[in-house]
This record gives structure tokens, sequence and C-alpha cells, in this order.
């Protein structure tokens, strides 16, 4: 509950014969649409030829019908879901991205955040290249552009840009003929595929929920440095970039961004969920009368800290469904009352209780201390926060927007004093170590928890977090002083 | 999870002062909105002026910035959420239902459905009266106007229009200097009233959680068959009506349509739904591993089913946020797919496991035959379905829309063959005898469960669902054959 | 070019067998759009069942595809256009107007202000009914509803109630079988009825206009006085207040509000605005290079000026086609801006010239200086306005909509004053005497002329213009200290 | 009247202050809104940082409230309007276009058709350069940011791209210091700039009219050839190219595209219109009682007919001004609907007449055909038509969009056919060689004809209509076979 973000999810469908398969995409970004709310685009393959539609929206406000039918059939289509910064403009920044270059043309659809775009970007230009957004996705694609020039296929090229680009990324591309997917070596963000019924062909997602939303049945993850190639031959695998860095998924993807009804390098993240109450549990015990969540997020952890407290699980608010994306509250003292309106506290169930309350996060500290205030009103006689994430201070390189240093309460307190900012009893987060053991699989063998202890798994000197690259629309002084003459 | 609907939700603020009344119903209607989500609308007066708007939509859908400068500030307002029956004209029938006659002015909300209507239109008719539209709350203006005509005040009128009026009524009344709220002496439909903070002045409420909405504290319960009138001296009360009928609150109030965080007349419906629950395990126990409801209606019985059987609760499905009232499924196959871009199952929770799985109604059937589908795909190895209401087999005459009996699975099949049409192994309903016992309170001393066991408490000669009256959009042969000469 | 506005259009169509009468209707009113902009709707008679839908906008923003389909076909249909008074809610206001009455139902379309609305909308109040609105309309209804009481069929009904009304009505009633259009006694409006080819059925409108974009075939005025009844039977009239009145149909239509190309009372509008023209030129005649319109109300009244004075017609402005009616000018100084991007002056026809400018009229005379100096800017070396209306110094009670007096600048100001004001060579008016002589034909025989002169041909003192009536949100202090105990 | 389409109009102003530059473009687009009604775009430059919006809709569409807000305030600004053939994304193609180059970066608008792109755009792919759209303007600017690598300023590197660029571009280019104004030595399309008032700066526009609109005093027409370079130091010219081609000036935009009221080469639009209705006279004579014009295209021509055949003007026609672009015909027969809604006929003036009816071109022939009836049925006993353009026959490679030869009637028929298609007494079209004579002026040395008599200014090997380009949705098979492998 709080401003931080995920940059994207992705997605795309390799079908065995020409069909509706914007559909398909349409409900994988619709199951992807917690990983990015500013836009949504789809690109589809029909003999060759590419049609396009993408702009700001959620999925099905931006797919409506008129959208859908201009996208017609096809034999494959790619999709994505973004998350914007404020003040750029989403609708130039959207994704897929669509390019003609010398071999053909290609689409390509990006999760995650490069750390040396900036070095890629500049020997680009020197070179004549023009950029049209800020996005690393276009660097992704020069790059790529330019090994084509030599290389025999897009494959082949995909895999010697590898060679050049830092940081995270999944992606998925699109040529004429084959769906590649395409994972860094790192394997920062998540990306799996799975199999159509009846041999109907291929899916690739961020997330396996999308899988399940189409009827896929899930195959495997993609592993990090892996590219995966979709064609009429079947699948084909390149493993050049595999093991070449250490393992470092982003473990916020398990404790906040991903849906708990996802399988993530083969661990279920509603079960790491779970376990992170649990270790919230031990790490923090209280002697309390019930565990409540703050809906949706904190639902799986407070489960988890009942299962290991043996304090009774009980529904402790209820979220008003009715509250959308769009949402205004009319009148004067609003930030308050927008709370008020998105959640209520069941009085009987925490009126004269001792109440452990847990959610994923504390990020600026208002809302949770609104939140703690409607439970103190409604007669609870004690509030206890228990996080299941260890406290945000370091800016992330790898596509999560997180609120600047000077809005993050863990940054300029204590633990104690942020108890007293939102007036609980007792407040307990999560250990970073017991963090990294929350997801567990033969997968999960390294986290990024770099938000959390600095520790960066790549090089940061040329990485940036995005935002600082996009200043008002999206073309602001990016390159600073440099006008021309 | 099924077709069945409540019509209506009322709000009313009488404020001490001039202020942005209009944003008290825009939170109250707001957290009414599950009682309607057809139309909204508000009326404001101002020292006497009524300013109206209403119109198709979700409250946050209508009442953008425009309509609420359009409203404008002042002393006292009310407001209506309304569900429509489909073909209907949303716009023609929203309320409230401003009229002038022939002292003044009178705004007027309505929640319910009166069973002589027919009689009494007529009636009027043949005295010349003119209809707009073909909902209940015109003829309770008119019948209120006349007896206004000699009665010495508003709430004289209205009481007098009591002697007249059968069935099912929660109303609030506006006129230029009195908020009126008025529930019929059986007490079918709640209604309740609190004071805003700082003597600010008093609010009325289809249910608490709209108090809460707006940060007032609850005062009590009207009582059936009571009038209470709000004006400049304070609140008196009118109760020539209370105990001349059986009190026969509607229990699917607290099975299914209020929100969980309301107390209606005195009983906590979350409380009354966990209560649910626990019945539902001591009638149809059975051996199993997890319990799961289906969201958000089946979550607290599940959680009763829990705590009185000692079988784990757990989250059994994602509901994905993004769905919304408009949303439309592309594709062909689109009503199953509606199923499960709704609800996906998380595979760790249900796989392997034989699952209690709880909600709080069976309608057609349909969407739960897909959810238990969508389960054993998950790997569930036995699904006992568990029902907190029992079967409707009878129309509702008292303002609840229910599918037609040829919908109604529950109408034409025995348990088991509904057992076998959902695919589950086994399936348990609450008894009606035990659905009177879920509410608790001084108050709950007597329910109407006619849809369940056809024991109507008023005289059903002329009543009719009301969408029988209502034929294509509004204003169809609702008078049959009777066409002009 | 100003602030004149008319309420009103209608349109009715009989078909002899069932279609997409809905369609025509649109039609119809698009044609009539010019008569009202605000509120649009349509009621379509389906075998006795009536379908509405009306809401405020243009035809074709109100009537989407879905709105059509919603309407569906039936055997009769009618439909209005309405300007709306600043502030009052268009949308509650919106006609046609469907009731439910004793002898069945019925929808109304109405064109035209009573002047004693007010005197016959208390004694209705009075035996207890109800008004949902300020508008004439409803108190139509309830006079015919009134009369239907006791007499045999609707159109004796109307024929009854006709006794009782006095002022402007041009009406277009709706039965279960039948479709009758009236005409006030003086003719203030005008109406008129067409065949629709190969015997299809009749159309009623306020305009021929109205009638050729339905492809139908003129067939005569309805006469002041007439009730016209379309039913199985055919054609039949009513004619018991045929002459019972002076013919004082308003001059304005001719000069101002109907569209060129309608015929109305048998004469030819563009003719009639030729015919002000050659009197503008007998009356202010002037030594001068070239003659232009304001377009596109001026273009008729210049070239019957050029005509007579033998000076030469050419194009003077191009108006922008693309400014819609919600335009809105960005930047500060919007309102010189409107008229600039309205308008541009062609510079090789004025520049160096002495030029006559031809309008209809002078509101306020802002609008007409901004004009007049970009002529002046263009290069024209002296300009000579020209006016086919009379100054405006007296309200209208018949349905017109002028601005209060305090904007009009012929009201406080002589003619060489305004001369200044708007910086013209010359300025000349035509005179009321001649006004009366520009509609030519048998059916011409007499005009109200009172906003120009002061004769109103009924009796005025209770009448009101009819937006005093409504203070804001159509609901207001109309009826001032009634407020109710 | 017909399918043809100009496809673009460009605006720019440079300002001696920070201001609402965004409002000038506004109201320039707005006038230049008849060269294109599929997409806007503006770009605002405010101390180097650009800021942009664009999207499909017309001007007043696109820029609402919020999006003039989002651009904010700056020194100088460019934009857009388009036409964009059916099918293709016009969102993705619409402009300016913003690119970030190695000098900073420069935002670009174009009006006109490259004849070369082709080749162009295959060089730049093989030395890895990607491209977005199928738009030249792509082109443009990577030739110039292929030019700035070497060259030490953005002028000089527009001036060497001059020198690979062939066909029809009228150009404004924005750095973060300069707005650029580039013609084509041919002089294909219009391009001036004017002051603005007390010294503010500089506004550059297709057409004279848009400098009308921001009260801007016209200074001149941009040379074939030219490239002027508003900065701080005020207004530098670059003639390297002026002279190095024919004058061939699209005879069209005098015809048909521009606006009656701009003045293009210092030659009025207007009168060259006139002067073509005079052709027309001299050319086909003929013995009639009234002239009139199609609105609005044929009225200036028609005017010029009735000036030199002495045969009075008058208007025949009254155009819907409702009419919108958006507008959809209810019903079945559609398409004959729209002539009927769009124009009626006024009888009074064609009724028993012998007419001569005026337009400036006839495309399909199906429409004049409807037109030709309209006025039959009202009565008009002959119909002569005169057309104020020669038949097209060919296609243009100059930015004009024409329909395909088999849509074209006058490709496969001759004039005695065509008159007998469209059902008029006689048909004369202008001659090609007085088309070449009715502009006048110093600049008016020479025009392309190519349409008419086939006759290409420019070597056209390579160049193909833009719309053959560009299948379905923007990137379609435009290099066919080139699929990636």
């Amino acid at each position: 509950m709080g401003q931080i973000h995920e940059e994207c999810g992705v997605f795309g469908v390799y079908a065995n014969e020409t069909r509706d398969v914007a559909s398909d995409v349409y409900y994988g970004l619709f199951a992807l649409q917690h990983r990015g709310q500013e836009s949504a685009g789809i690109v589809v393959c029909d003999d060759g030829v590419f049609s396009v539609y993408k702009d700001v929206g959620l999925v099905n406000e931006v797919f409506d019908r008129g959208a859908m039918e201009k996208l017609g059939v096809g034999t494959m289509a790619i999709g994505h879901v973004r998350y914007g910064t404020t003040g750029t403009d989403g609708r130039l920044n959207a994704q897929p991205i669509v390019v003609n270059h010398i071999k053909g043309r290609m689409a390509l659809a990006h999760n995650g955040n490069l750390t040396n775009s900036s070095v890629l970007r500049e020997r680009l230009e020197l070179s004549g290249d023009i950029f049209h957004t800020t996005s690393d996705t276009e660097v992704i694609s020069y790059i790529t552009t330019e090994k084509r020039l030599t290389e025999p296929s897009v494959e082949a090229a995909i895999n010697q840009a590898m060679y050049e680009l830092e940081g995270a990324y999944s992606l998925v591309f699109m040529s004429p003929t084959k769906l590649i997917a395409v994972r860094d070596p790192n394997g920062f963000r998540p990306l799996c595929y799975g199999k159509l019924p009846d041999g109907g062909g291929y899916v690739v997602a961020s997330e396996s929920c999308a899988l399940d939303a189409v009827g896929a049945k899930f195959e495997r993850d993609v592993l990090p440095g892996e590219i995966v190639i979709f064609d009429k031959d079947g699948v084909r695998t390149i493993r050049d970039h595999c093991g070449t860095a250490k393992r470092t998924m982003c473990v916020f993807e398990y404790i906040y961004f991903a849906r708990p009804d996802s399988f993530i390098d083969g661990c279920s993240v509603h079960e790491a969920r779970i376990r992170a109450g649990r270790f919230l549990a031990k790490e923090h015990p209280v002697d309390a009368d019930v565990v409540i969540g703050i809906p949706d997020s904190g639902l799986d952890a407070a489960l988890g800290y009942s299962m290991e407290s043996g304090i009774p699980y009980n529904i402790g608010f209820i979220k008003n469904k009715y509250i959308g994306r769009t949402f205004i509250a009319p009148g004067q003292s609003s930030r308050e009352n927008q709370v008020r309106m998105k959640l209520n506290p069941i009085a009987s169930v925490v009126s004269g209780k001792r109440v452990v309350l847990v959610d994923d996060s504390i990020v600026r500290g208002t809302t949770c201390a609104r939140i703690v205030k409607l439970l103190r009103d409604a007669g609870a006689k004690e509030v206890h926060m228990r996080v299941s994430a260890p406290p945000f201070v370091n800016p992330c390189y790898y596509g999560t927007d997180i609120d600047s240093h000077e809005h993050l309460v863990a940054y300029s307190h204590t633990v104690d004093e942020i108890a007293k900012i939102i007036d609980v009893d007792t407040l307990g987060y999560i250990s970073v170590e017991n963090t990294k053991k929350i997801a567990v699989s033969d997968m999960c063998t390294g986290f990024c928890t770099a938000c959390f202890d600095g520790n960066y798994p790549t090089d940061t000197e040329y990485a940036s977090k995005k935002n600082r690259f996009e200043e008002k629309i999206s073309l602001g002084k990016g390159k600073g002083d440099r006008t021309d003459e």
C-alpha cells in the first residue's frame, strides 16, 4: 500500500494457425494489469504484416471493440502494460515499439531497466542515430538492429546485443516469423512460457497467472540469460549467456509486485508471502487477540502470521470495490477521505481487541497512519503493525520506481520513530536475512535486495533511476545543456 | 455470486449550516454503491432552492467535478443509488425524484417495493393524475401530496399516507426545511441515522457503513413504522405506525446485500455471516483439508465454517481487481472467459487438497460450475460446496430482483441434481430455520424468508415483481391493453 | 448573429407499417437543429409500447448507435430539439415528455410559450397535482388529461384543453394509436405536414426543411387553431378554434429563426429575406462598391440588397467550418479570438472598397463591432451596416429568448449612437412597417412584431419570460417564498 | 466535393519572450484545419525543453484544456494538422515528430511528399537506422541528423540535406534555439511567414489565413528553395537552392485546397477561383436563369461565372452546419441520406429555372449525381454543370491523396458519358490551359498540373502514392517480401 511501482508486464503468443491472437494478448495483459496501469499496447502479426494499437489507460479502456477490430487476426502477437512516472507522456512511451530495419521489421516489449543505457545511447547518437523516446527499449532495438547488419538471424543479433546490455530486461521480441523471449543473465525480472491447449502454440508472459488467463499450461520459467525462440519449427533455445552472472531475482516481486496466484522461478508467490508472515511472527511475536491484513496486499502475510502465532485470523477491513483508478474524491479534505472511502474497518472484529495489523510495506507512512486511526476509532485496544518487507532506503536501478528519499519515512526515521508517527503500539519489519528465505525452490538461489541493503548486483556507475531522465513531457532536458547551435 | 439484485440505497444529510452537503451525500452513496449500480442522484436544498443531478452510471461516473459544481452548497441533501432491470431507461427512473406541489416542493428517495401500488395508481389516475415513470416512488409522492392538501405539515401528510401504503419502503424525504426518514411497519429494508461530528447535524442512510463514510456516529436504527423528522428544532419522531405489523426484516440483507462492515438492527452483518458459516459447518460437516470462500461474497461464511469445523482457512482465489462494471470480454467464448478473467485459483493452496468451497448463493449454477472446474484444473482432489443461503424458489415482492423461475437452478432441481450440475463431491445449503438465527440482537425478532419458503408477510394479491411492469424502455405495456381511443 | 434563441423544434411521423421510424425523426430533428441545440429527444411507439430516449446535446451527439438501437422500430414516433436558458438542467426539461394517465399514455412535444401557465399551474396544484419540471409542456399534459376524464377521445380532450391554453403552442401529440398536430389560434409558431413517398404515411414538422430531410412531400401548413389527427383511418381535422384569433405569426421566424430553404405559411424564407434586403436598399441607399453579408445569417438579405441597389454582391468573409458548439478558445483574450477564429475577411474583396455589410440583427453590438474592425483592418475604406430586422426593445412572451434589457444595445442607444459603438460610417435598420411586408402569401395576413413595437397580440398580465421562472437548476425559488411547513 | 485530400498544414511561432505560444499554434492550426482533419500536434520549446502533445482528432478535440496545460508556456512552438489515408494508424503518424540526436533535439513538421524517400530509406536502413513510421518526415530527420554530424549548425545540416531530398516539402523545424522554415526548390506547397504585433516575434504558416488567425501581419512567402531562420538575432535566410528548379506550385491549392481568404505566392485564392469561374463562362457559355454553387467549395467560381456571363447569382443550397466530421447517418440508405442531410436546395430559387451549377471537382460522380437529383426534385428545369478544375486522370506524387483510378469517373469516361451519369443537360470543365492562368502574380510563374495532364515536374521513377506504402495499420507489407530470418 504505497507509492512503489513496477514498470511493466509483457506477453506474447505464437499460434499454429491464424486466429484471434489479439484476444489472447488482451486476456494476458488483463491478468498482468497490476504490473502497469498507465498504458497498454498490442501488436499483431498477420502473415508478416504488423498491426499496432496502444494508448494510455487500462487494458479494457484502451482495447474497446474498435481497437480490437483494427488489430484483426494473425498468427503472433505481443503486448505490454506499463507504469509511467508522473509527468511523462505515457502515449509516447507506450510499448510495444515497432521498428522497420534493414532486414524487415520487429516489435519489442520490455520489462526492466538497463544500467548502461546512457553509455549505449551516447555511442549510438554519435553514429547519427536518432531517438524518439527516452526509453531503454529504443536503445535495445538499435543495438539489435546494429548487430543484425552482420548476423544471419534476429536471434543471433539478440545474442550479440546481450553482450552489450547491462541491467534488468525481460523481453518479448516479434519478427515477421518468430516470437522470441529473452531474460537478462541476472534474472532480475520474471519471465515464463506455456503451451496453449490442443497444440495450439505457445505463450510467453511476465507471470504465470497470465498463462492461466488464456488457458495455457505452464511449461517453465525462461532461464536467466536465456533466449527462447518460437517459430514454425517449434521451440529452440540459446543459452550462451546463462550462468554468466549470479542469480539476483528481485525479491520484491514475491513480496509485493507479483500476483499471489503466480509461480515465479518455481515458487508460489502466495506461499512466499505466507512464509513472510510466518517469519514476521517469529521475529516479532506479540500477545494479541486477532490478526488482520490490509486488503489486498497484506492478506497473505497476515494469514501466515496467524498460522505461525496461533492468533486467530479475521477479516478486519472492507475494501470498497468501486474505487477505481480514476476516482477523485470531491470536497476539501480529499486525501483523508480517500482512505476512508477505500477502507472501512469491521468494528465487531476489532472493537475491544488487541489487533495485529499486517501489510507488505510502509512507504510514506501517511496512509498507514490513517488506517491505524480508523482501527482505533472502531475500538481497537492495541494495534501492532507488522510489515512483510524490510524498510526501503535505497533507489532501485532495475525497474522499480520508488518514491524519492525525502518521501520515504524509513529513510530518515528509526523504527521507533515510525511507530510513533503511525501511532501503533509496536512495529516490526521482517529482516533482510529472512526476506531472502521466503521464496523456496531449486531456482531461487539468489536475490536482489539492494533497495533494502544497498548491495547492487551490477555496476551502477552510469545507472540512474529512470525518472531522472524524464523531465516534463518525455522530452525534457535529458541531456541537459546540450542545445543545438 | 449471481443474478440477484437489491433495488436501492438511500442517504440524507441535515446540516446546521450551509456547506458542501453534496459531498457528504457523494461519500454516503459511494459507500452504498453495492446496493445499486445503475443510476445515482443527489438533490441539494439551499435556502429552499432545490438543485438536482442524476444520471445512469456509478456514483463516481455520474458525479464528476462539473456535476458537483452544479449542485453547489446547501443545508440539506438527499441521494439515491438504484439497480435497474435490463432494458428499462435508467435515466428516467433515476431517483431522487423532485416534485412541485401545492405547498411547495419535495424530494424523495425510496428503497423497497410497494405491494399495492397498482391499486393506488389506478385510483390516482382516475382522478386525473399523470405518471412520468413506472416507479412506486411517484405513487408515494402523489399520495403524500394528496394528504398534504388537508394536513398541516409534510410529516403529518406522510403519516396519513402510510395508512395507504403497503409493502416495503425505507424513505428519505426532503422538504424546503426538513429532512424526514420513514421505514415501513414491517421493517423490510434497513434504515438508520447518526450524528455528524461537532454537532454538525444528522445523517440518514440505508446502512451504517455509509455513516462511517462521512465520519458520522451511528445513533440508532429507524424503527419499523417510524417517521423521524430532522429540522431546526432537532430530532422528532412519529410512531403511530410502530408495532402495527410483525417485524419481517429481509434476511437476505444479512446474507448477501449489505456490506459486512454494516450493523443492521443492532447486528453486525459480518458476524451474521460468520454465524451462517458456523451453522453450515454444523449442518453439513465434511472431512477436508482447507476451507476457501469465493471472493468477495463467500469469505465471511468461509471463515465461520473454518472456525466451527477447525479445518484451516486459506485464500483460494485471486480476484482481478481491474474487472469493472463495464468490462466486456473480447473474443468468442466470452462468458466462460469472463469467469476466468475475474477469478484465478491459487494452485498451491488447492492442489491435491480436499477443498470446502463456500459462497452465499447459487443462482443459475453456470458461474458456480465454472469456478468448480477452475479448482479441479488447479488440482483440487475433492470439492465440497457449502452455501450460506437456502435455495431460492419464490419471487420477492419487496424490492429484490431475482432471476425468473426458469433460470433458478434450485427451482427445478434437487440438491443432488445441482451437485451434479456444478460437479461437486458434496453440496450443502444452510436450512431456512438456521437462517433465521444468523442475525442476533434485541431488534432481530422476525425475518422475511419468503424467497426461500414462500411465507409472504403481507397480502400479495396485487403485488408483482417490479420488472413485470417494466417492459422495454420504461414505458411499456404496463397497463397492457389500455390504449387511448 | 447574437444572443437570440428560439426555444424548440418538433417533429412527428405516422407510418403505415412497422419500421425504423426513429431514423425518420433523427433526420427531421437534424434538419431542425437550428431551432434548439441544448437537448434532443425521441419517443417511438411500437404497438402501443413507448420507448423514449432524450439527453442534453446535439441530435448526433444524443443519438449514437446505442441510443438508436434502444429506440427500436415502431409505427409512430415524435421528437424534439430544445434550446435552454443558461443554468437550467437541460436533461430534466428535455422533451418529448411521456405521461401515463387514466386512459393510457401520451407523449408530447411543444414549441412556444404559454402566457397563462402560472394561472393554470396554480389551479392544478390546488387540486393535488404535482409537477416535475417548470415547463409549460407539463401544464398542457395535465389540462389535456383532466379533459380526457370526461371526453371520449384524446383529440376531443385536446380540443377542450385549447379553450384554456393561451399563448404560443405548436404541438405534436402521440397516443398509442394516433399522431396529432396542434397549432395555437394565433399561429405564432410554424407547423406543417407532408406525405411520405409511396403512401408510407405522414410527417409533421416545425419547418418544411425537415420534410425534405426525410424525402416527404409538403402537403400544407397546419392552420392556426387547427387539430390534425393522423391514424389508421388517414387524416382528419378539428377546426373549432380556427379563426378565433387574429393571425400573428412571429415575423422573426422569417428574419432569423427558420432555415432559408423552408416555406412557412406559403412563403419561402429565403425569398422573405431577399425581400428584406431589397427593402433595406430602398430605405437606406448608399453609394458603395460591394455588398457582403455576415455568414450565414446575413447572406440572403445581402443578396437582396445587391439586387435592388445594383451594387455587386461578393463573398466577404470565410467562416471556419470547424467551429462547433463546444468550441472553447484557449488563452486569455478568448472572446475577441472567438470572432477572429470564426470569421476572416477576404482582403481582396474589401481592401480599398466602400463596403455595405448586411446582417439580420444587432444584439449586444460587441460581436458586430469586432467584425467591423476586421473589415477595416483588411483595408475597407468605408463600412455601411444594414440590418434586416428592426431594433429589439421588448421581451418576447411567446417562446423567443432574447437577452435582458441591459444587454440589448438598441434598448438604451439611438441608431447614431450604435453606429458609433460599432464604428460604421452609416447604419440602417429595416422599418417595422416593411418587416410586415417581407413574407408574402395568402396565409401571411398578420404578424407578431411585439419585440420591435410592443404590440402584444394576447393578454400578457400573467405572462413572463420563461427564464424568470427558471432559477438555478430547474427547481429554484420559482414560487419564491412558498416553503413547506 | 469529393475524395481528394491534402496531406498537411504546418505552423510555427518564434516569440521574443516566454508566453502562451501553444495558444498561438492552436489558433494557427485551427485556421489550417481544412488541410488535414485526421490528427493534430503541437510541440512547445521552453528554454530548450520540448513538450509534445498530439493525437488523432480535430484541433479542438485534441487540444482540450488538459492538453493545453500540459504543453505549458515557451518561446517557440510548432504544430501540424494531418490528413491520413484510411486504415493507417493516425496516432503513430501524427506530427510534429520530435527526435533526440547527437547535438541535442529537434522537432519537425512536414507538408508534402518526397519522390525519392524509398531510395533514401533503403540507404539509411543499410547503415543500421530504424524507422518507427512510414512517413517521409522520419527520412528527413535522419538525413538532417546525418549531415549534422559534420555541419556546424542545424541550418547548415538542412541545407546539405536538401541536396538529397526530392519532391514536395514545406517544413517547419524547431531546434532548442531556432525556428526554421524550408520550402522545396519547386515550391510545390505554400509556405509564408509574418510578424506578430508589437515586435512580438514571427510566425510561419502553410497559408496566410493562419497568420490572420493570430493577428500577425503577412511578411512574405518563403521562396522555393529557401531556408529562413528565426532566432534571437532576428531573421536570416539561406538561398543556395533557390532557382535550382522550375517553379511548379500545385495549381490545385488555388482551385481546391487552400482557403479563399488566403494569399499564396502573391495571389488571392478567392480571386483565382473567381477567375476560374470566369474562364468557365467563356469556355462553356449557356443560356440560363440562375447560377448557383455547391457550398462551400463551388461558391467563388459560381460568382465568377455569374460575373462573366451576366446570369444572376443566387444561393441554391442550404448546408446543414451541424454536419460534423464524426457524423454517422442512421438507418439503411445512409449514403444517400448523408447528401440529403448535408444539402437541401432552396426550391424558390431553382424551381422552374434553367440552373448553372458550379463546383470545383467531380471525383466519383455519385455525390454529384445525388445533388443534381435534389435540384430536379426541387423543380429545376435544366441543370448545367460547370467544373472549375479539369478532370483528374493521374496520380499525384507530391502530397495529394486522390482516389484510386477505378473510382475516378473521369479516368474511364468521356465528358458526355459523365454528363449522362450525373444526369445534367450540359457539362463543362475548365481547360488545363486556362487553369494555369487563374493565379496571377509576379511569383506565379509555373504550376504543377500533373494530375490533369501527366506532366510530372520531377523524376517519379521511385515515387509512389503515399498510401501504397501504407497498408493496414501503418506497418504493413511496405517492403513486401522482406521478412526477417
